[in-house]
């Protein structure tokens, strides 16, 4: 119903146009360039990422085009030159893009998504596809932690739209929280933009609102007799919030209806919520939920269990919203420049951790013989698959090496997924991207999905790819 | 040129709209309430906050009705009786709001922004205005820190499209930033939306896409010649960057041009920087300024200059455009019923922090006999001006108490910014709030502009309304 409103291609870095400009001048515009684009640590200091926003970033690169009035504010810079706003007119992204599917779980330095094609086009696009990738998959990738904290018996709303980063901030993270394996939103606009679930009980205004707390119970559990969620903290949950809930659930079900929760707020969640629960199956209520919400993180949710908590929903705000907590608030995704013309291209910097691999890549996820992920290797695009035996190598240190075991059968987890100016396939579901992301990480090995000091699955350079960077540094490093 | 969307309606959370069909149903929809926005920590563990997004959020409710087709999904959730529906289509909002202007200084437990009117209308807006209010405030806030850390001779430019919370949180972010104190923005859109200055140099990509990095120079300076900045880093910074940038300054020079600028962006910024500076200086391109990058924030800016960093331009991305950082990411604001029909309210729960302070307010701010700001008064709205000797209490603990000394003069910082469904005032220019955010900071205390364990500016509550709240709380407590 509300359809988002499209990125510009001006929703870029000045620089990008300024390059653009620049190969243009050069007469280099429409040399074929490879770009990769990948992190080079897992979010959260985590294991692993849920690979967010691809169906979004594919949205901006089919609408990618320059408007009259857009062409007239670069012209307003005073920057650029006629033939190139000329030239900009009929500029369209053609390039080929092959990337993981959305949904699929992705591990730091492992070339994520490469676009393929003109130098110019392939330029452009870096800005918005590090925004919309790197804020999905960071969120996306905080819901799956929430998720795998929450255990299989609970759930995790999102309810952070009043701390996110604007109101499309907010929108994204719903939709990225959901892909990730959040059940819901409290947020009417991204149920109504992008089909969630939604999810809300009351605020202490109502209940503030009213002469007494079981006034204001009574009045909410009037009107939505069969959904009502009541939020027991105003005052004091145990001494006022509970008694005045257990009367009216009792009250409900006299006219024939349920209650359908209790919310805590406040306070230490696992000795109210084991002191709430103890209550509720006491009176015979053993069907109303436990909501909790309050500053939650997957390490508050990881700790309320442990020490004897038992909540049914989890209302995750702040953190989900935004991926706030250690590590996070942002992803950071880089887009390099690989190949050119057929030839690797890389940069060296002051930073050892930034060199780039250079030249065209394919990844190969490998699964062992009981079915779960083992590792992934990264290859020069034109090698054979990797063969048991085979030496591969640490992409940050090629001293660590080993030999890949028989056991493994080989995929390559990317496709093709925008050509010639289109997407290759329809736009997939959400409640599609939700599934594989679940599956994906069903299949990761024992400790990977550890919220700290997880196991580290292995991203591997083939020795071919290793041997080709090292060249290239040599060549690069003679005066 | 490109105008922002609208922000709907329907950007809230579900609750709001089920609590306003229960006001609606109760018959209490259009008693008069009173709710107080603030934030109960400042951001950064700072001792300030430079308040901003106000504009924006007199937009959004400048534009707030509710469409056809909005309410074609409200019904369509069958949560929502058709006489609710209909009473929607006519509703909007018409609330008193009085805030402190965009741009303002402001401190933790002061009511920023207040909303008085039917307690539909108040209920509903609650999401937005937290959303808009936290995130601007947050990255206004940011970009003050780091202004100040790089100190009078440097600027600040916001680098951080690429790993910002979605486009619209980009977008965002180099608003708010501005008002902070940034000088510009690297992002195209943001500056055509909300005309602000552009800033950006080149990628390594283009460096990548030449047979050498003086080839790339020169072509990039044959094509900017009174703009350019060229990056050092791609290979070496000092074995490589610097003398290819030196080449390319003589060159420029004998054609009648002078080089802008260099940037670094990576290793040690502190040591390069000084290196650079020297060769410039050396050398007679004295003028040529040196521009950072790589994962700044206002701690890096301190440390680099610390050990004798000499950098005229930070380009600050990631922690200025989503506030990361220990305690970053969000600002926790809150918007809580103060008062109904007359009447303070407030709630307790199971945090002593989070207990409201209740009633309607009036926020004095004294300077005192310098001019400079001493302290906040978070009076009852009936109560005269603060005077010499009156007794004064901490929000959070009244037993800390003082009495006002005789050298202050006091004003009410705060205004009526909309009343009666508009804005009582034109939009205000982005520069006139950054000019506001300036002189702001410039009144403030010794010490409370420090990044770390900064001086902390009092909020104090009268006397007469922390009697109001313990006789409240009294009642509430009585069974």
């Amino acid at each position: 119903m509300t359809t988002p409103p499209d990125v510009s291609p001006l929703f870029t870095d000045l620089y990008q146009l300024s390059m653009m400009q620049g190969y243009f001048a050069e007469g280099k515009h429409t040399q074929q360039a490879t770009f990769d684009l990948y992190y080079r640590r897992n979010p959260y200091r985590g294991g692993y990422a849920v690979w967010a926003g691809l169906e979004v970033a594919l949205d901006y690169l089919d609408h990618l085009k320059f408007k009259p009035d857009q062409l007239a504010f670069l012209d307003s810079l005073q920057l650029f030159e006629p033939a190139f706003l000329k030239a900009l007119e009929t500029w369209r992204f053609t390039c080929r893009v092959t990337a993981f599917e959305e949904g699929a779980v992705v591990f730091a330095n492992e070339p994520l998504l490469t676009v393929e094609g003109p130098l110019w086009e392939a330029q452009l696009v870096e800005t918005a596809l590090l925004n919309i990738l790197n804020f999905q998959t960071l969120i996306a990738t905080k819901a799956a932690r929430c998720v795998s904290a929450a255990g299989p018996g609970s759930s995790v709303v999102e309810f952070g739209a009043r701390r996110a980063q604007g109101p499309d901030g907010a929108l994204g993270a719903a939709r990225a929280a959901f892909v990730g394996g959040a059940v819901g939103t409290s947020n009417v606009e991204a149920a109504a933009r992008y089909g969630l679930p939604l999810s809300g009980t009351h605020a202490h205004a109502w209940v503030e609102s009213f002469g007494s707390e079981l006034e204001a119970f009574r009045a909410y559990a009037r009107l939505y007799p069969d959904s009502t969620t009541l939020l027991l903290d105003t005052f004091d949950t145990l001494e006022s919030g509970l008694p005045n809930a257990l009367t009216v659930a009792r009250e409900l079900r006299d006219a024939g209806h349920e209650l359908r929760g209790v919310r805590l707020d406040s306070g230490d969640l696992a000795y109210l919520s084991a002191r709430v629960r103890q209550a509720l199956d006491n009176t015979g209520f053993g069907g109303v939920q436990i909501v909790a919400s309050n500053d939650l993180s997957e390490f508050v949710i990881e700790s309320v269990i442990r020490e004897g908590g038992r909540i049914d929903v989890y209302g995750v705000g702040t953190q989900l919203a935004t991926g706030g907590g250690e590590g996070g608030g942002a992803l950071g995704g880089v887009y390099k420049l690989v190949a050119l013309s057929g030839e690797g291209r890389m940069k060296l910097t002051g930073d050892p951790g930034k060199t780039s691999v250079p030249g065209p890549k394919r990844v190969w996820r490998a699964r062992d013989a009981q079915g779960r992920l083992a590792l992934d290797v990264v290859a020069a695009a034109d090698e054979p698959p990797p063969q048991a035996g085979e030496r591969v190598s640490d992409p940050l240190n090629p001293l660590r090496s080993s030999l890949l075991g028989h056991d493994l059968s080989w995929h390559d987890p990317r496709r093709v997924v925008h050509d010639a100016g289109r997407r290759t396939q329809p736009e997939a579901a959400l409640s599609d991207l939700q599934r594989r992301a679940h599956s994906g990480l069903d299949e990761l090995p024992e400790g990977t999905r550890r919220l700290l000091n997880p196991h580290l699955y292995r991203v591997s350079l083939s020795a071919e790819l290793q041997r080709r960077r090292e060249a290239l540094i040599e060549h690069l490093r003679r005066p």
